[in-house]
């Protein structure tokens, strides 16, 4: 396999975005990718996304975006749940590491606002076991909250230990033009907020939203060295879809293997890492990520967050433009832009939130309770 | 990029399989290619599915068939509608021949049954452009009735020319004991049969099914010269989703594109193709890919119906197992049972409609109305 880099981002502001179709935010995100890799057109497209089929009755939607955007190439659309646009950046980048394609545009895109949000509930829940969670009546919110419940009870963590993780987001999320959310909030405001299902509260959750965002892939041989934004691991890792068959439910396997396999990969270890966005779907998973990624004992995952090693000044900055919980989390876009994101801190163009002099960072995207995690490793060399 | 070949098949029989959940399908056909294989495991899977999110509401598929088939591999799955069973196969194709991964199983799978069939009729209209296909109304049945119309008014052929493409497919499925229809029509049947939508009667058109298809790939240079069924082309294009944004509708041009790209990859010319399983979903469609193929002149495709080419012992022998219309067509399902098809054809297991001496064979897997258009062509060497 010969080595891939990435040189061009693109990204539209997550939203209600009501005056917009789902093929628009894509072909919007998919040129300012374009323009920013100073490229006209690419030799194959990959689409990320989990639920057109069922929110735009648009199934189709590689070809769509594909012809729509100007593009006469080879596209198809990957579909990990919540996971689809790590999973959607992996088949781009074994496409350009093959020698198959010469370069790969990499799109992530969701359109949920447009329909009721009890409806949006209930395709999310389509990323979760449909005959014996889904049928049962368990939400996706529902299945967080059974996991931090019982985390809680084995640890001896309280609720409000959990408030770093969200209060970091938000904080960082101000100076991200492109997050759906831009209010700071306080430890007061997380205890304060509503209950969705205890213990999870309005603050434990991230909003879903309109958005998308997207990589240009060419191999990395055609670059100044010092300047390349290096795919230096990318794995893939699985666990059961239900979350009762797995035998320890409050370790994330997946995320031990993938992130296990990309470390390998990329020739490094936890420490080495200056930047990681993680899926903060829940403050639950930002906990249980730390700990399967080996940034964490098992169980101390909220000391990160109590004692400050997840701020842009600490040792493991984490969500640094704002995370799913602030930035926004449209399902299936939301791991194209965690690695946009990481590409911004590698470049140095974060601003008030730039980790100083960041040269490698991990990017890791779940799809389901952790049943597909996708994690990628990128280096400025 | 190194080759990759076949070493295993499995296949369920396509039907109403109202006892059987999308899981137990999927596992199934997965245990019989790796039986078949002679493997325990693989290193990944790639599930090609258009539609559990809308028909089985379990969008999260691909960890739950790895699971529940007892494989801890990565998973993820592709879409490209009724092309995903050709899409997931490339997948799977780049994964090894880029030396990511050693083995590979693919698996087409889809449930259409357990719904009302108002609610499929719904469900494949995703397929096409929801802005300004489906949402006018038109159905996919309406969409290649169109098409045929304007073929029929064009080229002056009259509907009874279509039928020696539905009659062959029946005839080879009397052979197939995976097919869902096993009864021999006549062209009295053909004309006498239901209409649809004018001029597209019952018996132009395929049957939906249950059914799923699974493939084992791995590295061709670990097999033995002589019984290697490798992956000699594959090739993807892509044209717009809505018909009526086409220049020239009446030619397939990603199916021109990609069949091209494979013929280049595999170093053959269409008069070199023993064995052809084209996308039959409607007669009109066989036309039309013979042509943009290469194996017929623009408006002359019906000739090789009538003039018997298309038989098992014509020149161009096509749907030798049955075909969409015969086989069925469970959506994205579908592409990896027509190379699983192949395959039996090169290993001489196909008994009554057994191409004799076949070394190369084509399959041709059609997303929407020729959006996605995926080409392999197998070679025996």
């Amino acid at each position: 396999m010969r080595p891939v880099a990435i040189i061009g981002i693109g990204q539209t502001k997550i939203d209600e975005q009501w005056e917009k179709s789902i093929r628009q935010i894509a072909v919007e995100a998919l040129h300012a990718a374009l323009q920013n890799a100073g490229r006209e057109s690419a030799d194959g497209l990959f689409v990320g996304n989990m639920m057109s089929g069922i929110l735009n009755s648009q199934n189709n939607l590689a070809p769509l975006v594909a012809s729509w955007a100007g593009l006469k190439v080879p596209a198809v659309k990957v579909d990990a749940a919540c996971g689809s646009g790590g999973a959607a950046l992996r088949s781009g980048l074994m496409a350009v590491a093959s020698g198959e394609l010469d370069s790969a545009l990499v799109l992530g895109v969701e359109k949920m606002t447009d329909r009721h949000p009890h409806e949006v509930t209930a395709a999310l829940a389509t990323a979760a076991d449909a005959d014996y969670e889904a049928e049962m009546g368990v939400s996706f919110v529902g299945l967080n909250a059974l996991l931090m419940r019982r985390y809680m009870h084995e640890y001896g963590w309280k609720h409000a230990d959990f408030a770093p993780f969200a209060i970091n987001a938000h904080a960082n999320a101000m100076h991200n033009p492109f997050a759906r959310l831009h209010h700071k909030i306080t430890l007061e405001d997380f205890e304060k907020s509503a209950m969705i299902a205890t213990p999870v509260n309005l603050l434990d959750a991230s909003p879903i939203g309109d958005g998308a965002a997207a990589l240009y892939l060419v191999p990395a041989d055609s670059l100044r060295a010092g300047t390349r934004i290096l795919i230096a691991g990318s794995a893939c890792a699985t666990d059961t879809l239900a979350i009762h068959d797995r035998s320890d439910p409050l370790f994330l396997t997946a995320a031990y293997k993938s992130s296990r396999e990309a470390y390998r990969q990329a020739g490094v270890e936890p420490h080495d890492i200056d930047v990681f966005e993680l899926h903060d779907a829940f403050t639950i998973m930002s906990a249980l990520s730390l700990e399967a990624c080996g940034f964490a004992e098992r169980g101390q995952g909220p000391r990160l967050g109590l004692d400050g090693s997840i701020t842009p000044a600490g040792s493991i900055p984490v969500m640094t433009r704002g995370g799913l919980k602030a930035r926004g989390h449209p399902v299936g876009a939301t791991g194209v832009y965690q690695v946009v994101e990481l590409v911004q801190q590698l470049r140095g163009e974060c601003g008030e939130t730039q980790i100083s002099g960041a040269r490698i960072g991990m990017a890791q995207n779940l799809g389901g309770s952790g049943s597909t995690i996708v994690t990628h490793i990128l280096k400025l060399i």
